[in-house]
């Protein structure tokens, strides 16, 4: 599975009219796959990690490197490791990480993620950071020939197959789906995690490639929601704690192929800027959580409204959320507040893709852009 | 000088047009309040954290937690912290710290920033970390009757002087000036800085009001770049290193008073999605720094360039940039490298302003937005 070799040939897109498409469908598959033999009926198996996974107990510290997507999967992560293992961690672009004289605590994991193996920036973090003092350096990445695999001590494999859009979406929410194995063993082997729920969080990732499944069925009712974006010139996504890593993310998508200046805010930030923006013409999009934040949010929103934003929300019935004048509201389902980060990410994936697929864009192959950034 | 019971009258303007611009012409002038009795010839004066400073060489990592264009300050510190003084050091937006488990490594110094000291999430963020295992806790503040300033332990006023103005212009460069006071002192107490390097730090530092009076004397050459502004909705700022947080805060500005939509990047980022945005009606702002990443930054800027992207530079002569076809240059002065995050802020404070001018927006109190957040 090397996505440089792979020959892009239009009858590998199946039914489907582009590969993000495809690739966006593929989900629930590589997820499982991303599993397969990296957990039990109640455990992490931490001989996913190599032959040797005495590392774990030792980790004090992590910092996170990456760029673009696998970035804004680094972010996700920082929330999960400190909650459930209670380790620092600190994530970071590689392109500023490599530029700058980094102070590294005692017993620090280096961990890059990339879906290609070959992303410049990563690469030359990773090769600055075998001269420092790390504890170790993992890996986690979609290609087992890369250069990021082969340079790296250790690799967790993110299992998605090639990815040929321009726009990641599976190698993504695998890239999380790793993480959050990462997030969990380590916490087990640092002594934080409970059995009990050590069971409930592999329970619950047991049913993700299903819950993914469920969400790609709202394909329809987004693709109509879509139809709203056909004029539209600039969109803010707001989400709160790891639900904003994935505003940034659902963001990024909708720049990359649809051209909408798209930003994201974590919605406390609110307040201290971007509600300037705010009018009649600019879109709000939110995926709601399922949690203690839902009314922190639903505040945030009302602010929006007030000013003739127009909303539009993605989130579970629990959340009480309905479509009203300036409320577009698109039903998701229920998961587990943990899954929320890797499933509330594909209708943001489904909107960017039917937007563009509306405004007329090369979906696979936006402009300016290439899939793997392998210079500077 | 508490800015809440200032009483904000039109003959407080005096000779300037808004009270954002009186206040951007302030900066030499509180920037050397902020310097005063802080350095002497050639160190900085620890006593003015307080009576015992004794915590300075006790600290092991910190956690800077601040809202807003108090976030973007901080940001900029941790580049300095970690050069300077080797310390990790993490910076998060309040209403994101304030609701997530996080993890604390020991002896941890609480750094909160806030220009009333009456920010909502900030003081939370606090109220939530005196419960939590912190070495101690210090507040760089203007308002020294604030509820931030009586609630933390230490505190380094920024003495700006009353702020009138929606949009923080001589707050954040006076939280600046503290940041790089409190980088160095903790960087010398700890062992990590020669009294060479200090006192050549120190130098640097008296000579600021001085260099940011130069740099609002390009004022007239800014004003006439503004124009083009006129017609546009939408903005790219680029920066690397210490300059991001610069590009953050200059593209906030923007979006405060002149509701363009500007997004900033650091520039290493760009390949990974923001290029396919860029086209002619999307300006590219940037403050070229005068270090080995100039010429990375360069070869940023000739994508935006190949891409029809219309580049705005500010940048010393010796950078070696020209006007030329698509590429707007104003000079601003050569700085020492540590103080260019201060200094280079000048231009992108003038800008915004003229700008929002050029549009007719109420400069000093934009739409949407309060002085300070004092609610969630």
């Amino acid at each position: 599975i090397n996505v440089f070799n792979h020959n892009v040939d239009a009858s590998d897109k199946g039914e489907f009219r582009h590969y993000m498409l495809k690739e966006i469908y593929e989900q629930p598959k590589v997820i499982a796959a991303c599993l397969e033999g990296r957990i039990s009926d109640d455990r992490i198996l931490t001989s996913c990690f190599g032959a040797d996974s005495a590392f774990l107990k030792d980790i004090e510290n992590i910092h996170i490197v990456a760029c673009g997507t696998s970035y804004h999967a680094g972010m996700v992560a920082k929330y999960w490791i400190e909650d459930l293992a209670n380790i620092p961690c600190t994530v970071e672009v590689a392109s500023e990480y490599r530029y700058r004289k980094v102070a590294i605590p005692k017993n620090t994991l280096f961990l890059t993620l990339s879906q290609s193996g070959e992303t410049a920036d990563t690469l030359a973090a990773l090769r600055m950071a075998k001269e420092l003092n790390y504890l170790t350096t993992l890996a986690i990445c979609n290609v087992p020939s890369s250069t990021l695999v082969r340079e790296s001590d250790l690799t967790l494999l993110t299992n998605a197959g090639a990815e040929i859009g321009v726009a990641s979406t599976k190698a993504f929410t695998t890239q999380l789906t790793a993480l959050l194995i990462t997030s969990i063993a380590i916490a087990s082997e640092k002594g934080e995690l409970s059995a009990e729920k050590q069971k409930a969080l592999v329970t619950a990732l047991r049913s993700l490639p299903a819950y993914v499944d469920a969400a790609i069925k709202q394909d329809e009712a987004i693709k109509l929601v879509s139809e709203q974006f056909a004029n539209k010139h600039n969109a803010l996504f707001l989400g709160r704690g790891p639900m904003f890593p994935i505003a940034l993310e659902g963001a990024l998508k909708l720049k990359e192929i649809s051209y909408i200046h798209a930003e994201a805010y974590p919605a406390g930030e609110l307040k201290h800027g971007p509600l300037a923006l705010v009018d009649e013409t600019m879109p709000i999009i939110t995926v709601a959580p399922n949690n203690q934040m839902l009314d922190k949010l639903k505040s945030n929103l009302q602010e929006v409204r007030a000013r003739g934003g127009e909303l539009f929300v993605f989130g579970a019935k629990e959340t009480g959320f309905e479509q009203a004048e300036g409320i577009h509201y698109n039903e998701i389902p229920w998961v587990e507040e943990i899954l929320e980060p890797i499933v509330h990410t594909i209708p943001l994936q489904l909107l960017s893709y039917h937007v563009a697929v509306v405004k007329g864009t090369d979906v696979d192959q936006p402009r300016n852009l290439a899939k793997s950034v392998t210079v500077e």
